[in-house]
């Protein structure tokens, strides 16, 4: 399993809209508001590096009001 | 109370609008236009982060012509 | 309770040592290593947005090889 | 005169001692501490501009622990 | 006299035409399309620093296809 | 020749799109998705600066969907 | 396997010396120089994320005259 | 001939050491103190883009007191 986490800006005003949206896709373990360069950061898991790319890409990202998001893999070193 | 200094970026051309329309914002104590990387620098408080995040999210984030904030509460360590 | 992602850049090579010490602070519930423009994001909470702050620069930020941090407040809005 | 802010990064662990130097500093109309991508948020003014780069480079980046200064004038538009 | 360089950001397939048409407001000395994260940088003068902003905000914001303006006021140390 | 680098980021959902129809372009490489900062990457090359800022202008910013473009040209030093 | 792109800042005048000595490394396909925010990009490969990280931190990063380095997982989607 | 632009960003205090020292430099056409994310902008020239490469990183960025250059080319598209 691949752990990461994504880094959310949104549109403005629609902060609390995202993450209210992301909590419910699956394969993501939790999602909160913050303040500063970020809006939402969000932790998600997928099998690999493939399928969490499909994961933001296809699910994270197809929620209305975001306008980045930035995917930081959790490596064990 | 919480303080915040909040940098904001317009859309182009709009920088002086949104400095004076965020001026009336209850919790708002100056809107100021700058110019570099960011376009207004506005000073706000309010009770808690909670309350800070509300602020930005639903009101200074409502005007029109804003494209990011970035909030930067202010620590006194 | 003010709860709080932290990014952290650390100097090359460093990154693993970073997390495993920053795990061991009062205060920090996770630190995980990851890719991407950060090294390091770590999960905190304190009493409030000064106490954060105190956390931040009197004893993550003293963890030697830490380059910046950048603290995100999360917010209920 | 010119006015600005001066959003300023400090070596871990100096924003503390950073922000207390320059409030000393004439010219400095006010220091603070912050949290997000900065550490330091300055008010300051100046003559000109010219007069303001000479503040800045030749006392405010003086102090121990500053690491980087962004000047943002403020403009009156 | 204050001068400054203006890095712009446009839209894809725009940096042509925006360098063209900046190049024709009164206060611009030059405009060049580079490649790198700004799209065109621009050389102009004003009178003072107010001017500068009026000149950036009602005269160059106002060319179509413009999406981000960078002023770095050249000083004299 | 010049060869280059060419970052990109694309509009939310838009990444893997953008990836197969730069592909095809005359004077690119290799076109691949990333996570991170940059949604694709390609490789490309040209006669010189000049016409890789063609490439770049003219062919590749005219695919749908991308938001920003970072040319990095390749050095023999 | 993963693959990635790796992106990376040295101190100035290193970029070659950095280059010259990355290509030597096991995983790593291809080094080379560039001009903008970057001053080396490799490409590498590894049998999975923990892997690549691992190269990155105990074997890229190890080499003298890198300040930063972003990796970009390439994904396939 | 390639030209272009080089934003330089100095440690602090250092940026009209850095400016006058450029300005001697053989390809460097202007070198100039500026306010902002960046430090000294230089314009400079060469005969392709190996020897920009060249001259930024054997000559530019020999000068005591430069932290990071960004080289931006000028294209004419």
């Amino acid at each position: 399993m691949v752990q990461a986490y994504i880094l959310i800006q949104t549109e403005v005003g629609k902060a609390a809209d995202v993450a209210r949206e992301i909590s419910g896709i699956s394969g993501v373990k939790q999602a909160e508001d913050v303040t500063g360069p970020y809006d939402v950061i969000v932790r998600a898991e997928a099998h690999n590096v493939d399928d969490l790319g499909k994961l933001v890409v296809a699910q994270i990202q197809g929620v209305d009001g975001i306008t980045r998001t930035l995917t930081c893999p959790i490596v064990h070193i």
